[in-house]
């Protein structure tokens, strides 16, 4: 029972293998090839047992909005942990961080919404809001007000309802779909534009909610769940006409709307919250990642108060919850991070520097052969590879395969992406600096120029 | 944004009510009556705002094993975030406390149990168990079996797939359910074992599995899943005859056997795990709370050779997992917890001092004109509240307001106790002393007396 780091890199190696299956992996495959090591974080780098030292440009895993290795909030939770490390909120009781976090949350989130159900994880915040937006419509005496609408490669967590919202297909495959749920078309201009202008296109994929309302039934269609830019499905940023349709339609129709800040929240898209980006109104808003940027877990819904007023109202226990909602040291270093973030102007710096600085190099890489477009909204963006240009539609066969070798040659040069589908995407630290933007951006190059080369060697490229 | 605790008790309160929804509430009433505000915890006391003490005889909630406010799992942890605060396992990485928690797992672990999968819960383990024995039978090439069998008063956490292989009722009512899950009657003799004994009752409660099996067809069963003894359903201890004969069943059938040890797991029933007090072969075992005592929110399933046999083959990725699966910070926390369990004896003294001691002082509450059932196993019990002795048939009506009312007069004593329906059950740290054990007795013993009085008074007695 070591915990000092004093195991070889192959002795880490084989005890992982032989005892810890990872997330979204193919183990037999990994077990064969082995991990790599993290051992050290600091600022927007992370370090592996053999010294190797990269450049995180996924954030950990688009959460650490601070950059790793922060002492105030090892601090913050240490404090916390001696002086009560764990308490739950059930049965008529709070603590002292719990009630802090929920109101600073009031303060910090877009307007109406000013309470928070707490939970473990972005996973569990979605999943909450599936059983949150029916007991809303029952109180709210519509009880046939069942359907969730999600949207294709949404991704709003891996429990099976949170992943049934989703759109990812693989993971309904294994897991099997949980009734009442309805996906449309993304506003995926890349792939689904067909010959549409972006802006067309936007209203387009937008009316998608409109037909699917009238195709399902108003009085069955309970809520619209989405991504104000969907992370995980690709960084598939809308065009400028979507969300304002949207915001239209919704204001028409009786259904709740869920945008999902798991991703976007804390500052990722140029704002606190994507929904201040897109001026969105959200009925239900779940959140976490960037809420303690990931130096603990936790998670959270925003309830907004048209939801509370029947929520609250006379309709007795909500039946639900988790041991860790509001677990104290979870909220004091959440704390800590949102103190941090509004000191040192986090969010505002980096879209005032950070973002336009790594946009600019970040659109210029749809210059190189093998990128058939950049996109970048605040500080996350993707690279759409493709196998000739200048042809939307030319794609690689089978999908997938290109965009893993590239994610593979960035780690080996020393710069995490990562990769969906054949994209390439990133999310460093809000507070990436201008010399690290350069930094990233050489490596980027390098990373497309690699694969260029050995694309071409395998004969991949059109 | 404040975080010494230097608001008053009613400023706590009152951000309390206006931004905080807590897990499993009925807001509106707990607005209007306020909530305590715990702040400090050692070993197994807890204070609030007011300086009121209290014995925490639910262990934090069911997690606390080794008592509160031990600062060498506070300090690991400070050393951990200061290290690597996060990385994510996604990818092809891992990192050092992740690989040895989860060696250390297998070697405490029933035989057979050598993998890990983290999550963030035992909500999440027991959701990733739905995935993953339908992962399992696609692998195995009888895609057929997909449904998984459960019991009522089960409970397997609070995601919606979790909450529809739990047994619970109103949470099924308010989340909807999941197709491909079934309940079969618990082996809860108190209440269903009508004239059976309770060795007969056991036999009768295991053979509800065959029978279901049977019914569905054995073609279409994936798995039975069931705590060791039945926690949040009212500490459900079965006969000595019933886990005997679901042993005979699982073996003639094929069928997976999930055993849930989130509460019974760490040493609760008088051995590490409620697989070893009942000797089961888990082919799944989510677990959850004493893994870490509930420091830091970390969960996982243990999978065993069986599963992994065709988990890790030639299927391909698994798409599942969390952000914060295998959470540097929270796998710190869990190796200190394990460290101090096996350095100090926490499971083995429990079993041999603590849980006898306890036991023959709760066993006795049993002649309390009150009680209709003492029951205990390990450190965990439960007391059957009812209105007349000798019957076990005349019970409170509506169920549950003697309960309430119960669980609220022993916080006024000092003592952390739940309710469940009329039943006032116990699960206190696993290092709690004979003096702190005589001084949990006299507080029990108060709340009876008192709880008595109060219902005479009210005429609810029969």
């Amino acid at each position: 029972m070591t915990h000092a780091p004093n195991l070889s890199t192959a002795d880490y190696q084989r005890i992982d293998a032989a005892h810890h299956l990872h997330p979204f992996t193919d183990f037999k495959a990994l077990n064969a090839e082995r991990s790599r090591v993290m051992t050290r974080g600091d600022g927007v780098w992370i370090w592996d047992t053999d010294g190797n030292r990269y450049l995180d440009g996924m954030a950990g895993l688009w959460c650490t909005q601070i950059g790793h290795g922060r002492r105030e909030i090892a601090d913050a939770v240490h404090r916390q942990m001696l002086e009560l490390e764990f308490y739950n909120t059930f049965f008529k009781t709070t603590h002292p961080r719990a009630a802090e976090l929920a109101e600073v949350l009031a303060e910090l989130t877009p307007e109406g919404l000013n309470h928070v159900f707490f939970t473990g994880s972005g996973s569990e915040a979605n999943d909450t809001v599936f059983r949150m937006v029916r007991r809303y419509w029952t109180l709210a005496g519509k009880p046939d007000k069942q359907i969730i609408i999600g949207r294709r490669y949404g991704y709003h967590g891996s429990t099976v309802a949170a992943a049934a919202m989703g759109g990812m297909a693989g993971m309904h495959e294994q897991a099997g779909m949980v009734p009442g749920v309805h996906h449309i078309t993304p506003p995926y201009w890349f792939d689904f534009g067909g010959d549409m202008s972006p802006d067309e296109f936007g209203i387009w994929a937008a009316r998608e909610l409109e037909r699917a309302i009238d195709e399902l039934g108003e009085g069955n269609v309970a809520a619209f769940i989405a991504e104000p830019i969907q992370g995980a499905g690709g960084v598939l940023i809308p065009p400028e006409t979507y969300w304002p349709e949207i915001r239209r339609i919704c204001a028409e129709r009786e259904i709740l709307l869920v945008v999902d800040e798991v991703i976007c929240g804390f500052g990722r898209t140029g704002n606190w919250f994507g929904s201040d980006t897109y001026g969105l109104k959200p009925d239900l808003m779940p959140i976490a990642k960037g809420l303690s940027s990931g130096y603990l877990p936790i998670g959270g819904v925003m309830v907004s108060d048209r939801v509370c007023e029947y929520l609250i109202g006379d309709g007795g226990e909500f039946f639900h919850g988790f041991t860790y909602s509001g677990h104290p040291a979870s909220c004091a270093a959440a704390l800590a991070n949102l103190r941090i973030m509004r000191e040192e102007k986090v969010v505002e710096r980096a879209a005032s520097e950070a973002a336009p600085y790594l946009q600019a190099k970040w659109l210029a890489f749809a210059d190189h052969p093998l990128v058939g477009e950049a996109r970048m909204k605040g500080l996350v963006g993707a690279l759409e590879l493709v196998p000739r240009k200048p042809s939307r539609r030319d794609r690689f066969a089978p999908v997938g395969d290109v965009g893993t070798i590239a994610r593979d040659i960035s780690f080996n040069n020393g710069l995490v992406m990562r990769a969906v589908r054949d994209a390439l995407i990133i999310s460093p630290p809000l507070v990436i600096t201008r010399e690290e933007i350069d930094e990233l951006a050489r490596r980027v190059e390098k990373t497309l120029d690699d694969t260029h080369a050995e694309l071409k060697k395998r004969g991949w490229l059109v």
